[in-house]
């Protein structure tokens, strides 16, 4: 297939990136040498000030964007904190995000909870917490849009199509990818992107989220919290993912392969002008 | 496809229990409606003795084997400690298993590993502990097989043949698929697995363990600690979980496909009698 990198891209994957693949040489069904490339996985510690907060286990790229966005995103770090530094130290594989003020993030640590697709999946306090009385802007959500979209993420040179194994998050806006992140956890591939649009000040309002992760409860509340307005997949729901995202008011569209797709929430606010 | 149930199954999953899926209703890309079965996710809450361990969110099917096996799987239950019960409350979605002597795992819950495919992932201790001195039976593995057994876990009667977006996990011995379990988290389904190896006392010396996820550092290392020295995945591969598996002597087979996959760790073990 011919990749082409959309014009309107503002960050992209970098398959030639000698950190973020490795080859490795195996055998086949036959017994026959097969060369591959295999995507990276590394720890990174990340720290809030002073406190260790989480490893997590990543290819390695953009390493300040994904603490950054992991800490927004778990809201140990919040709006109206002031983010005085961002150092990465790669000897160690750790990133230290320092806030003006200490964040009061302790009693969050109390609970775990064990998320769809993890190992073990924790989330500080409750997975609903700042749901409720949330309200999603009511964006329209063009069919033609989402189709060029779809199209154009999928011949984007990526780490997905050089060694696969690898998850892939885009935010759009209309028929424009603007900033498309890869990782080994689809949940770093989120948080760096919510890093990214922290450190640029991208707004949420009128943007689509393009995931190629399954649409489980945790990746609709994700999105809804950084108030993102749409979630779109190439995988498949959950009923509680669903469920949610029809409380929240969040259009939720998967299965979404070529120009084909399901929508099983906010259909309300779709455009049907696509092929 | 038509879909049938090899008899050495002896637990298969159920497509027509109720409470797994939920028929939900949608629209497609021309916004004509569609009807779509959809996997359910619910918490469950995992109590060890008095003390609340974890929330993880599952199918909810077999939780009794899940809570068991996580805890046995994180260590916090080891082979020496007796288990003198299992009680799941269905009406607060919580599993209590008591064990006659108080297990030390408090020290585990000091650090968090984020691993791959997570929202958040926590691995008590290092991820890596136990992996020391480990050696893995050296199990001889034929192509044909794994050949047979993907074939007829492919078409084996399951929630992701019924509504996708969801993982399985199969323990095979030989061409013999003997138990196969699935769940919105892939390990949740290994979990399972895992309470019901130890519930029945199955030994894993001459097992392969058939996944549908990636084989990620997180998996290798799970399944080398099960003593399993066999894996298969239909899925991919990280650098680290194939340096992994061949530090401990695990067989490691991925992109399983039909009679195609390869194979990076372990090949001097492989018996190529495939077609």
């Amino acid at each position: 297939m011919s990749t082409t990198t959309p014009s309107t891209l503002r960050v992209t994957p970098d398959p030639a990136d000698p950190r973020l693949t490795r080859a490795l040489r195996g055998v086949d069904q036959a017994g026959a040498p097969v060369d591959l490339r295999v995507v990276e996985e590394r720890p990174l510690t990340i720290y809030l000030n002073a406190r260790e907060i989480v490893t997590v286990m990543t290819i390695g790229d953009h390493p300040e964007w994904l603490a950054l966005g992991f800490l927004v995103n778990q809201g140990m770090v919040r709006a109206g904190d002031r983010v005085t530094g961002i150092d990465h130290d790669a000897e160690v594989d750790a990133v230290i995000v320092r806030t003006a003020v200490e964040t009061d993030h302790e009693a969050r640590l109390a609970r775990a909870t064990r998320t769809s697709g993890c190992a073990v999946g924790t989330v500080f306090g409750d997975m609903m917490e700042g749901l409720e009385g949330l309200t999603l802007p009511s964006t329209a959500l063009k069919v033609s849009d989402l189709q060029r979209l779809s199209a154009a993420i999928n011949r984007t040179p990526s780490l997905y199509l050089e060694a696969g194994a690898i998850h892939g998050t885009c935010l759009c806006r209309g028929p424009d990818p603007l900033a498309y992140f890869e990782d080994v956890g689809r949940h770093n591939a989120v948080d760096k992107l919510a890093g990214w649009m922290r450190t640029t000040g991208t707004q949420p309002d009128d943007k689509t989220l393009y995931t190629t992760g399954r649409l489980t409860s945790e990746m609709v509340i994700k999105c809804a919290l950084m108030g993102i307005p749409a979630l779109v997949s190439r995988s498949g729901f959950t009923a509680w993912g669903v469920e949610i995202a029809r409380q929240v008011g969040l259009t939720v569209i998967g299965r979404m392969k070529g120009a084909r797709f399901v929508c099983l929430s906010g259909e309300e606010r779709v455009i049907w002008d696509g092929e």
